[in-house]
């Protein structure tokens, strides 16, 4: 794996700059502040999504109805748009729950699932990314390229090979929508726009498992509606969802056993400190 | 915790009048006459609620759409209306569940999740109460108290502190809709509008768990259905739930393991006898 | 248990003929071809269909949009259409589906759950039935009898008890729609029209868990995209699936757990191998 330019931190803190505004004691904070997070779910993984934000100490509330939208992200603290498996008749509940997280300075959370296999998708999501502020996007590097503009497939980029080719994507996608933008994947790259920094903990389970990335999308959500700082949401919770899948790999021998890591990432999620994170994360900046 | 008015009964046989109509033997019964029970679901916890009504030894049904919604009602032996997450055009397929629910005499049940957050979730849970029969009202504390018209809030009741309050608002909600309403949650409190049971089995991560809720909604109808009585298949159904998770909490070690909890929580709905109840059950009456 | 017809193999290789035709080397090719999957999927076992359709080495797209089903049809290898809980407004959905597998020639498979409960799922599946050509339909046995069109519950057929007569069924069923029929339940019934295959190794809790028939459905197409012949896949798939229940159910003594069951058969899809399958399959021919 090529490092970044910058430097690496490695089961240590991140350097004297960062570990100011890396604040893990986040993940001791939701789980007294308990957000409630309003999704706009698929209809394939909401319910990993539900439980995966309580066990991280969240409140996950999820609607498909557009004529209560604007009431539920009015007593929300964030806003996911899960763009998974939207109908077309289920835009207009999308479209309120958008504008009411804008009206209402709630952070507002776009996951484009699989933007890049069909015009209905791009359509979709590059009309929300037009019609409203996005805070972060969460996407694997496949989606975030085809937000971004960039023809990655034919660059050859593996998303799990730490090329440089990630961190530029990302950054030019948060450029252009002048966000937060995460690409997940077995590394996690993590973007304002000028710093991307890297997460190196992914496991082979993690992001094979369909719904973790739904999960990091919303767990994103809910760090950023108990922070005054997008990136450093983003980074927190791709830090929580990681290092809990390696904690999780590492009690299973490293077995490819996806039924147990889902059960036990749910039990790890619950109880994840800063210590343990601290004690085995992985972090590249440039 | 205040105790209630009446007697306590703690892991024991819940004295002489209760113990002729309680019938925890319908713990066993359910598993030979298999009821089938119709759900109009929420689409987050669909496969929970299925898989939960299998292993208390029920058989689920879910549909969404109208047309056939008076076959379905007419070949089950139960009915449940999950509001928690239905659209405006999945109305017409309730409405005609509920209908043939009361026409055919079946027990039907509503769930009415987070009717206090939104104008829309007031609308639909009212006039379903206003049009409809329900024999059966199971939701947690704030909920029922939105249906029974009472400023729980103001009044400072927390769910779980076995406060008198709680047993009022039930029995109130029960004499409002003549019919039976459990409130669940740390404790769950039963009422027919004139007694009050409570439950004080529940332990911290069954009523943490999104969907438990949704469970004790369908395992109740399952109850109704191969019982004459709604009040002690609501008990029923609130020990067998109840019990099955302080068993869980137990074999956990009491440990905060969310997804351990939920798979092994199966594992008990489908193997609880009526001793193991007995020997665990805590039971109020006022 | 009365044997069929013809030759009986129990934990053997299956016999000159059948040993070429039936390639479990499948079981290895499909990770590594990785081919991708269609759902239709009903709303309740979705996450379960996904993951298990993960575990044994494909991809799964799940969408319930008419406008972009002709492009996911062209970019998957095989189409599943789950018609276990589809509301009218879907239709458009599944018909394009439908049209676009049969255009582009990818496998299509047919679930018809609960088709004989109601009017309103007769009308949907006789009528995709009758408009496009599905390579293999998969039911219990009272599905497929009610599309065979033979009155099967009048005779007396117990789904799990190897009777001649389900084997009738299955066969009457295949040549009514010149396709390969699987009829899953204790025993697995598979024909072409011609033969039917038996695979003797489901276990009580196989087929009382929710989903576990969607994703037997949805597993046959997987088998069936990277295979020529649906037949074999349609055995490849049914012993992938009840041998994985069966090494499960060996791992839990047999025990009743269906949450732990769940969670480990997910584990085990993931890891199951050629030899084991041949280590333990019942199959019997006639």
């Amino acid at each position: 794996m090529k490092r970044g330019v910058a430097f690496v931190i490695n089961g240590a803190v991140i350097g004297i700059g960062r570990e100011q505004t890396m604040n893990l004691n986040d993940v001791e904070k939701i789980r007294t502040e308990n957000p409630v997070v309003v999704n706009y779910a698929n209809f394939v993984t909401p319910f990993l999504v539900a439980n995966g934000l309580n066990a991280v100490g969240a409140s996950p509330i999820m609607s498909d109805e557009a004529s209560e939208a604007d009431e539920l992200v009015k007593l929300a603290s964030a806003v996911v748009i899960n763009a998974g498996a939207a109908r077309r008749d289920g835009w207009p509940v999308i479209e309120q729950l958008c504008q009411s997280a804008n009206k209402y300075h709630k952070p507002l959370i776009l996951d484009p699932v699989a933007v890049g296999a069909t015009e209905y998708r791009r359509e979709l999501n590059f009309g929300l990314l037009e019609r409203h502020q996005f805070d972060i996007i969460r996407g694997n590097i496949g989606e975030i390229a085809v937000l971004a503009g960039i023809e990655w497939q034919t660059r050859g980029i593996d998303a799990g090979d730490g090329d440089r080719d990630a961190s530029d994507i990302v950054r030019e996608c948060a450029r252009k929508f002048n966000n937060v933008v995460i690409a997940s994947g077995k590394v996690d790259y993590i973007s304002d726009g000028n710093r991307v920094t890297s997460i190196l903990n992914n496991t082979r389970l993690l992001p094979a498992i369909v719904g973790s990335g739904d999960l990091l999308s919303s767990i994103s959500a809910a760090f950023a509606a108990i922070s005054d700082n997008n990136f450093d949401a983003a980074v927190t919770a791709s830090l929580v969802l990681s290092c809990s899948g390696e904690l999780v790999d590492q009690k299973l021998n490293h077995q490819n056993l996806p039924g147990s890591f889902l059960s036990q990432l749910m039990d790890q999620l619950a109880n994840i400190s800063p210590e343990e994170i601290k004690a085995i994360m992985k972090v590249e900046e440039n």
